[in-house]
């Protein structure tokens, strides 16, 4: 490990055309990918990375939850800065925080994920300090948001349908978890995206989904919107909690 | 306009892990997108890019035909050179190339497009002459790849249908480009794009689609895949011809 406690570590992030809407801002979806591109950066460069987890022990981080504010969406062609810390090893889950600064140095996101190491083959979860992970990787700034909460299941139901694809799936063969988000975002009305904006996501990822399996979406539709996926035999599969303003 | 005529531009691209299906290699849809955003990227050096006609002429670059041809599709994290030139300019439609190299110099990847201008309001395409787009931007390389064909309609009708959300459209309000691919691709049975490679794709651009609207895809699934994807007025808005090998 060669983290600096002290430092803060900082990746570049622009924003695309393929990930702007039709406001031209970046899609809630593509501004998650990028906080979770970082922390994918970040792992890599310090050495506890999936490539080398996968590597050594057949091993690979899963996200089990995440949570993000946003402040400002930034637009088009915008040049970000990303910073990234660990904040906490536990014996099977680590967190890790995120700020997000615009091209003024102004925080414009921020964001708490929590994440697991599972065994590829069983898909257990395994002991991190067995693996070398300690607490001399954590960095002890303070939390940016308050971290993911656990959401509950939705008491109401308007309900949708989706078929896991080709273009949900990412290695693993499960759907990337910015695909949970975006089948929800996806049903919201148009003239609710036009008008609000995404202030704080909190997802829970329950269970795997895999390509082909026929999903179901629930949602009550409330001050916040709190959908519930699930899968073909009614386990919840994923919580996600959207709260616009 | 700062072209230089002898000189061959180059453009770094990365295979980001959020563009990667499930055997750890980038998806032709994410492939098309960093050629086509690489096109983006040289007209506005350029001084020909969308912003610089939208603010001027309140016009827009449309994408008309795109054909691109993949020796090898890349990994994950793989490092990629792309140049693009264009190779002519008539009075509505210009061709621009593109030639992809991976980390050790080979060309792994090469593509043909054509676009036209057009007035965002009325939809209709610009003289590009009038519009001071001339022969001074057009470098004469031999053309890398067959230039995209013009697209029969499927004969047999294998059919699905899909209707256009928020995360398809963008800025424009129209379905982004690689999303009808994505469509197509979707349809595609798992075993064959996990046996067979993506050889050539070529893509007609006929009619916009619009958020909301439902649409009907038809194939004929022969040597090459051919489809159609339809509007709700059972008009032709895009073909597509996918070989695999």
């Amino acid at each position: 490990m060669s983290i600096s406690n002290s430092k803060i570590r900082r990746y570049p992030q622009r924003v695309e055309s393929r990930d702007v809407d039709f406001m031209k801002r970046s899609t809630v979806m593509a501004f998650g990918d990028y906080i979770l591109h970082t922390a994918g950066e970040d792992a890599d460069l310090n050495g506890f990375g999936v490539r080398a987890f996968n590597a050594a022990y057949n091993a690979s981080w899963v996200l089990t939850r995440f949570a993000y504010e946003i402040f400002r969406m930034p637009d088009e062609h915008e040049r970000l800065t990303i910073t990234t810390w660990v904040s906490d090893i536990s014996r099977v889950m680590t967190t890790r925080n995120f700020e997000v600064f615009d091209g003024d140095g102004k925080r414009i996101a921020a964001a708490v994920s929590n994440w697991a190491m599972i065994d590829i083959t069983t898909r257990r979860p395994l002991d991190l300090p067995a693996l070398g992970l300690s607490g001399s990787m954590v960095q002890q700034f303070d939390s940016p948001i308050a971290p993911p909460r656990r959401l509950a299941a939705p008491t109401e139901s308007h309900t949708w349908e989706h078929t896991v694809k080709y273009s949900d799936i990412d290695f693993n063969c499960h759907a990337n978890s910015m695909k949970y988000l975006q089948w929800v975002v996806d049903t919201i009305p148009f003239d609710v995206i036009e008008t609000k904006n995404f202030r704080r996501v909190d997802i829970n990822f329950i269970h795997e989904s895999r390509y082909g399996q026929q999903l179901s979406i629930a949602a009550s539709l409330g001050d916040e919107y709190l959908y519930e996926i699930r899968n073909d035999q009614s386990t919840p599969i994923c919580r996600i909690a959207i709260k616009m303003e």
